[in-house]
């Protein structure tokens, strides 16, 4: 049994949005499953002193606009949600609190739904309660994780979450380790697919 | 007959050479022309308030490993030349007066040329004489265009294509225009060909 890819995203990010779209089917068409661990972008682009796309006009009309042809060009339901950008921390923290009570599978399908309700209906799930319901919805029970969102361990946890993949060499999102070959972007989801490929001739 | 599609590069950008290997031929593959736009990425970035890749060390790790498997990838001889990165003025302001003294089509094959002896041959292109001599194996006078390098009017003209292209939206290199429509890297040029496509069929 190989080790899982790693899926690193951010629930802010609309192309890792996409690409949460994509990742399990194209991992267990050969054999493999996805570890989702959710990072702070801006923990990322702090540390590397580049500014996010949305704050910089000229990146940013060009992003926005190939963002929709590109969900568009793979029939993926896309839009900007209302208020775009926000800060993503209880998304992220609820998820790791998830995998630590219920595995990683539970935790990656709350994180598949609530990417899915921010990018393609709109939903705010900057929202407590909101994250509550989507984990709700998955047998997750609702007050527990109300109480764990708010621990500092689990705080702590997803604080050190983006520090860790730095050290592993995440410069962005959504980003991918296969068997410590590292994949930056969807635009990269083709080298994956060939690495995963002689991996598993190779296996 | 359609316009010409505009193919912006910066002779500094390994991303950019991988693009003037395909991009002539895919452009002919839709009955289109290709008019080649040298630009200085680094007027770009300080326009934007980003960094060049190879000075944010943790980008610079994964951009270097992309870059090799990406050419591997498409069989594109590369390597990154010794001394990168460099400052790439002159090639441009070569490259613009061939352009007026010659025609775009000399000047793509002397930007064509000069990249890959840049980027496959390690031939340091930051260089007056070598690039004369690029110049001259495509019938370009040497002493005329050694001359032309250091006037004043190539100089400005150099100068403000960087601004002109980011007032038609360029963000980064290699970026194509086609009918309007804005591309931003290799990896999109499968949608760039898709847009071809789909132009041609309603010409």
């Amino acid at each position: 049994m190989q080790e899982p890819i790693e899926f690193y995203f951010d629930f802010i990010s609309p192309y890792a949005y996409l690409a949460t779209t994509r990742i399990d089917q194209l991992a267990a068409a050969h054999g493999r499953k996805v570890r989702w661990r959710p990072v702070l972008l801006v923990t990322l682009f702090q540390a590397m002193g580049n500014q996010p796309a949305p704050l910089v006009p000229l990146k940013w009309r060009y992003v926005q606009h190939d963002l929709e042809r590109s969900a568009r060009a793979a029939g993926i339901p896309y839009r900007l949600p209302p208020g775009f950008p926000k800060l993503m921390v209880d998304p992220g923290r609820a998820m790791l609190w998830i995998e630590e009570h219920y595995g990683s599978d539970k935790a990656a399908a709350f994180a598949r739904n609530s990417m899915k309700a921010y990018f393609a209906d709109g939903v705010d799930i900057d929202d407590k309660d909101v994250l509550a319901g989507i984990a709700a919805a998955l047998g997750v029970e609702r007050e527990a994780l109300l109480a764990g969102m708010a621990d500092s361990a689990i705080k702590a946890r997803f604080k050190q979450a983006s520090e860790q993949a730095m050290e592993l060499g995440v410069c962005g999102v959504p980003f991918v380790i296969a068997d410590g070959e590292p994949f930056w972007g969807n635009d990269r989801f083709d080298q994956l697919e060939a690495w995963l490929a002689g991996q598993r001739q190779a296996a």
